[in-house]
C-alpha cells in the first residue's frame, strides 16, 4: 500500500490541513479558522478532529506515515513547542507536538512554516531539480528556509534560516525583534504599507493617497497594480522592496553559492514590480552573482571568472506552489523520516 | 605505517610548506618567499623542490597521502585553478593543481586559504569540539570559511564563504569588488589603516597623527597597542571594526544558528580592542544570538526563548592555531579524501 501524510499549515488566521500522497498530490484538504483566542488546547482539538476526518475518509488510499505541522515562529524542535511567535502568544509552554501525538497516536513533526515552504518548493516546486536551495517568504513578515543536501538546515537549536531579520540598513527602521534595518522592514506586506504611508506623507504620492483614503486597509496587490499601471510612487515602493531583497540575496550568494534562491509568499505576486531592482541590486552586491548570473541578468562587465567554461548559473526565481508550499512541505517531513 | 600529508600556504608574500602527521603535528616546515613576479611556473617549481625535500627527509615517518594547497582568491575546484586573486594576477589560466601533480606524482587539492584555515581550526583549533562552524579571517582583506558536518561548504562552484564581501553599509566605502560597504572595508588591516587616516584627517587624533608621521607604514598591532593604552581615537577605530563584525555575525547567526564562530588572521590579535563592540553589536543584530549567547555576554532582557532549558550556546571566539591554521587545514584536505 502506498504512503501518505498529513500536512498542517497552522497560521494565525487560517488552519489548513491536507492529506498528501507519496507523489506530493494533495488528495484532500480542510480549511478552518484558527481560533487562537480560545487557547492552544482548543486549536489542537479542532486540528485533530479534521485530521481524523481526512484520514478516515481516505483510509483505503495509503498508510498514514505521520503528520507535519508548519507554524510561524521559532520552534523548539526537540521539545516540539512554539518558543516565540507573534501569532501564538502564550503557546510557548504548550507541548503542541505531544498533545497532537497523544490525541491521534501518530508521529508529529513540528516545523517553522518558512522551512516547510522551502522543503515544499524543493520537493515539487521551483527548486525540484536541485539539492541545495534557499527560500525567502514575503508575507506579513519575511521568513526563510535553507535546504542543504535535500534537508532543512536547522542549525544547533532549530533557529536557522531567520532571513527576515538580517540587517540590510544598520541605522534603518526599528524592527519588532529590536534590531534596526531588518529585511522584514523593507520587503514584507507590513513594510509595504508603511512605505506607502511614508510616500503619502511626502505629499508626492497623490494617487497612493487617494487609494489609501478609499481603503485604509490597502493591500500589496492593489499597490502592485498601481505600480504596473505606471504610478511612480507605487513603483518606488517596490523598488525599495527589490533593493532590500538584492542586498539579502547578495549576502546569501556570497555565503552559500547555491544554485537556486526562491521567492515566495503573498508579496511575491508583485514579482514584476520588484524583481528588476532586486536583480540589479544583487549584481551590485555580489561579485559571485556577477560571475554566475544567467546571461540575461549579467549584462556587461564580464571578468575572467565569468568566462569559466564550467560556469553554473545562480538562479533567483519565483516560487511555483503558491500558498500550498508550506502544506506540501509539512506533509513531506514525516515521509523523509 | 602512519599517514602524513603536505600542507601549503601559498600567500602573495610567503610560501609556507609543512609536512603534517596524521594527528596534526607539524613534523617539519619550510618557508620561502613567493616570487610572484617570476610567474606561476617558477613558483610551482620552487614549491615542488621544497615538497620533495620535506618528503624525502621524512620518508620513514609515514606514507604521503597527498598535498593540500591554500591560496587566497577564488578557486575553480574542478579545474584546480586560481580564478581570481589580487595576489596572483595572470594565474587564472595556469593549471596549478595539474602542474604540481605532474611534477610530483602525488594527488593535489587546491583550496581557498580561508577555507583551509577554517578546516584547520575545526580539526585542531578553537572549533575542534564541534562539527559545524564558521571562520572569519581578518588579514589584509577579510576571508571566510564555512564547515558543515565536518566538511568545507563549497557551494555549487567552490565560491561559498566569501564573508568579507557581505554588505554591512549599503552606501558605505567602495570595495575592490565594486560593491559598497563590504565587511572588508571595515574589518581588514587595510581598512584599519584607512580609518586611521580618516581619523587623523578630522584633526581629532593627534597621537595617531604623530605615530603615522613616525611610521607611514603603521600596522594594526601598533594601533592596537595605542588603543590598549587609552588612546580614544585608536579605540574608536577598533570599535568600528567590532561593529562591522557584529553585523556580520548577526547575519551569520540568523542564517546558520551554528554553535561556533571563530575569528582569526593577523588583525584578530587586536581581539581585546574590538571584541567588546563586536559582542554588543551582535546582540543588537540577532535575536537568536540574544537567546543563545553565553550568560556572560547576554546580559539583561531575557525572553521566553532565552530560558529554554535545553539552550545551547552560540560561541564567538578567537582562533587558536595562529598563522598555522591554513597550513594545518591544507594538510587535512588530502587526509579527508
Amino acid at each position: 500500500m502506498s504512503k501518505c501524510a498529513i500536512g498542517v499549515d497552522l497560521g494565525g488566521t487560517n488552519l489548513r490541513i491536507a492529506l498528501v500522497g507519496e507523489s506530493g498530490k494533495i488528495l484532500d484538504r480542510i480549511s478552518l479558522e484558527t481560533e487562537v483566542a480560545r487557547g492552544p488546547a482548543h486549536v489542537v482539538d479542532e486540528m485533530c478532529v479534521a485530521i481524523r476526518d481526512l484520514a478516515a475518509k481516505h483510509r483505503s488510499e495509503g498508510t498514514l506515515c505521520g503528520i507535519g505541522v508548519g507554524v510561524p515562529g521559532i520552534i523548539d524542535m526537540q521539545a516540539g513547542m512554539v518558543l516565540q511567535s507573534p501569532n501564538f502568544p502564550g503557546w510557548h509552554d504548550y507541548p503542541v507536538r505531544n498533545e497532537i501525538e497523544r490525541r491521534l497516536g501518530t508521529p508529529v513533526i513540528l516545523e517553522n512554516d518558512a522551512n516547510a515552504a522551502a522543503l515544499g518548493e524543493k520537493w515539487l516546486g521551483a527548486a525540484s531539480a536541485v539539492e541545495d536551495m534557499c527560500m525567502v517568504t514575503l508575507g506579513t513578515g519575511v521568513g526563510g528556509g535553507i535546504v542543504l543536501h535535500g534537508k532543512i538546515w536547522h542549525g544547533m537549536s532549530g533557529m536557522a534560516g531567520e532571513l527576515g531579520h538580517i540587517t540590510i540598513e544598520p541605522e534603518g527602521v526599528l524592527c519588532g525583534c529590536t534590531n534596526h534595518g531588518c529585511v522584514e522592514q523593507y520587503a514584507s506586506a507590513k513594510a509595504i504599507k508603511r512605505m506607502v504611508k511614508e510616500a503619502i506623507a511626502t505629499g508626492k504620492a497623490p494617487t497612493l493617497a487617494q487609494a489609501m483614503n478609499t481603503n485604509p486597509d490597502i493591500d500589496p496587490e492593489t499597490i502592485y497594480q498601481m505600480a504596473m499601471h505606471g504610478d511612480k510612487a507605487a513603483q518606488q515602493v517596490f523598488d525599495r522592496v527589490g533593493r532590500a531583497l538584492g542586498i539579502l540575496f547578495g549576502c546569501l550568494i556570497n555565503i552559500f553559492n547555491l544554485p537556486m534562491y526562491v521567492v515566495g509568499g503573498g508579496v511575491a505576486n508583485a514579482w514584476d514590480a520588484f524583481s528588476p531592482a532586486m536583480f540589479a541590486e544583487t549584481l551590485r552586491r555580489s561579485y559571485i552573482y556577477k560571475a554566475t548570473a544567467p546571461d540575461g541578468v549579467r549584462g556587461k562587465g564580464a571578468t575572467a571568472a565569468d568566462e569559466s567554461s564550467s560556469r553554473q548559473s545562480t538562479i533567483i526565481t519565483l516560487a511555483t506552489l503558491g500558498s500550498d508550499a508550506g502544506l506540501i512541505g509539512a506533509a513531506r517531513l514525516p515521509m523523509m523520516q
